[in-house]
């Protein structure tokens, strides 16, 4: 069985990712879809908007075969550790290929670029870290020294743009399975939504998830997103809004978020991972006058620090996750098995012998800090969220087997 | 103008309290009646009711004159170091006595309690130590050495039944007064009311405080206990009400409480000041299986702790406050004023140079660790208030000046 990977967050799944589930699989004539999921808490730095058990649902439902948990410590980080931990996941469960989006769906200017930099060599390092040091954020300092290193290299053929966001984290798939000599083959498929902070066109079926979100918090209904979703979807978010009245978001887990940020002070707050150069004070004032998220963010954010990059650290903040907890954390430990159709149950059942790494199909039965880092953030998760029926379940993560669907 | 110094909690203040002023001042000829109260948390380990401001203002409509905030680190303390906070604090601001409430409204018999446990000397100190250690609770093991002493004295005169809460108290005052050699005479009067957990009886107009918060939390209205309170109160709750929407307990901070438990997790739970002995992982699995204050409460509750002691290490873990904190933090150092009548401005303008230590009447204008924590705790009490009508105000209280009353 021919198996092909793809790196995902589903915030939430809609119509774009099914066609881009269908694309992968078609392009790479693969048997099985194998996706490697971000948890509870998303590589911008957010609360996803409905939990990995949910999304996970949708993903079954929308053409994936099996979906892994990438684990908290890579999912909330930036680009380069983002991509290295779900290249080593879909490498250790045995794809023969992975695939992701990019702005022009073509992989040659993709190893252009690998290329050239791995000809730059340290010289590229030297010049993000030299960009970094005179205050550039850290994705424009990266491009800078991309555009030295074609510079340098005299390269003519075209190069990817590495300014783009999808194009960004596709490169960091293709060096990371370099850097662990991954035999998985490259492959991109075009995206087809314009632009990623684009609004939801109403006219359209496909729209970004971001436009998706805010078009439904603009709203305040699902009926209002209802055609970019395929029907799985829109019930498993119904269900949700009727079990939780609430969807996953920074506006509504502000109030643990201040109290936490008010509680801890500059001085522990300086423990936390990510965060540096005194931002602590900052943050700690910001959230001393400011009663909303959006207004604590407005008095946060400079030139300095990406909207993301300060997002990241309030999710580090939020769910408590300190430099020390990460410094016990090493490469990818294990697969943490959100879910599966039987398709993708034949698959592991064939392949059990070649995973290069543990299955975990319940978290209560394995033990590394990682996982306790996945498992606390689902209950961090599970808090935050309003509970109009039930109130949160912590805890459920640690004994939840995954969900299998026809 | 002689000065009366009385301890007090006001949660909330009530008619009792108004006897308990009168007779304060009749009984030893006082002109003004001077009181020490905690801020936003208390001496069991409970947010109180209503904040240390609208308090004081019932305070000041009631009769006191002065109103001093007793320093979150003595307010949230056991009886010994609660008291003595309080004592330091009523010999600094020049009180010519000071005035409790006992069982019998006797002094005589604490005087022979103070002179028995004198003649034990380090003896006392040791059986504590040994009860403590084989297990007893704290007011239990004091107990036990206690009737060691009189026992040991062969004193034949009576002396004070410490097994009472008011008793206690009454008498760690005492002690403390002697330790500084305080000049401050000391005086009682006898309660009014049966039982401290007595139910409000709403044919009765004096209840306790925590009758009346109980009858009020059953019946959610202020009508069930309207009886209870003088008018000034009745109105300032009103007011509270209206704005807030709700009233401090721990039921209601719960949610934020439980957020801080499961974040911290056992090893940073134990650097919280009052917590030892493993009760951190019996916390945090409490915390991780209950959703209601109650609940969490009947699983950590056990023989060797009791409820009070619980509680006050749950409002440390609440505010933030370590070991550490604790340690930075010595005797007491300054007299926040909170609130005074015109009579009480006339009395410190007259006794100005001989306070022996500095008052403050607004914190922005002094710096002091145990001031910072008090400031603090206050942000972290408003934050677990609803707010019907307007956010919290975080930083309130360290801009605030003194509530003056005709």
């Amino acid at each position: 069985m021919k198996a092909i990977g793809i790196v995902v967050e589903y915030n939430p799944f809609h119509n774009g990712h099914v066609y881009h589930i269908e694309q992968a699989r078609k392009s790479t004539s693969a048997d099985v879809v194998i996706a490697v999921m971000s948890g509870n808490f998303l590589q911008r730095g957010e609360p996803a908007f409905v939990d990995k058990w949910a999304r996970t649902t949708m993903a079954l439902q929308g053409g994936a075969d099996l979906v892994l948990e990438l684990p908290y410590v890579y999912a909330t980080a930036h680009a380069p550790v983002f991509a290295k931990g779900a290249i080593e996941l879909l490498d250790a469960i045995g794809c023969d290929a992975f695939c992701f989006g990019s702005e022009d769906g073509d992989i040659k200017p993709f190893e252009q670029s690998i290329s050239v930099l791995q000809n730059a060599g340290d010289k590229y390092e030297q010049i993000v870290k030299e960009a970094v040091q005179s205050g550039l954020s850290y994705p424009k300092a990266l491009n800078e020294a991309y555009l030295y290193a074609v510079q340098l290299s005299g390269q003519s053929l075209p190069v990817a743009d590495l300014t783009k966001p999808n194009n960004i984290l596709g490169f960091h798939y293709m060096q990371a399975a370099r850097e662990i000599n991954s035999t998985m083959a490259a492959a991109t498929i075009p995206r087809i939504i314009a632009g990623y902070h684009d609004d939801a066109d109403d006219e359209q079926t496909i729209a970004s998830a971001t436009g998706i979100r805010k078009s439904f918090f603009d709203f305040d209904t699902l009926d209002s997103v209802r055609n970019f979703f395929p029907q799985g979807t829109f019930n498993t978010l119904t269900a949700w809004r009727d079990d939780k009245g609430s969807f996953g978001n920074w506006d509504s887990f502000y109030p643990l978020l201040r109290f936490t940020i008010l509680r801890e002070g500059p001085k522990r707050l300086a423990e936390i991972a990510d965060i540096a150069e005194g931002i602590e004070n900052l943050m700690f004032r910001a959230a001393k006058n400011n009663n909303t998220f959006e207004g604590f963010m407005s008095e946060v954010k400079s030139k300095r620090y990406t909207w993301t990059r300060i997002q990241r650290m309030l999710t580090h903040i939020y769910t408590g996750f300190t430099y020390e907890h990460r410094n016990e954390i090493g490469s990818a430990s294990y697969l943490r098995l959100l879910g599966m159709t039987e398709k993708g149950q034949l698959y592991l059942n064939k392949n059990k012998k070649k995973l290069k790494l543990p299955l975990i199909s319940k978290a209560a039965a394995f033990s590394d800090p990682s996982l306790q880092m996945d498992i606390h953030s689902a209950d961090m998760y599970a808090l935050g969220i309003a509970h109009n029926t039930n109130p949160p379940i912590v805890g459920g993560d640690f004994k939840r087997t995954p969900i299998i669907l026809p």
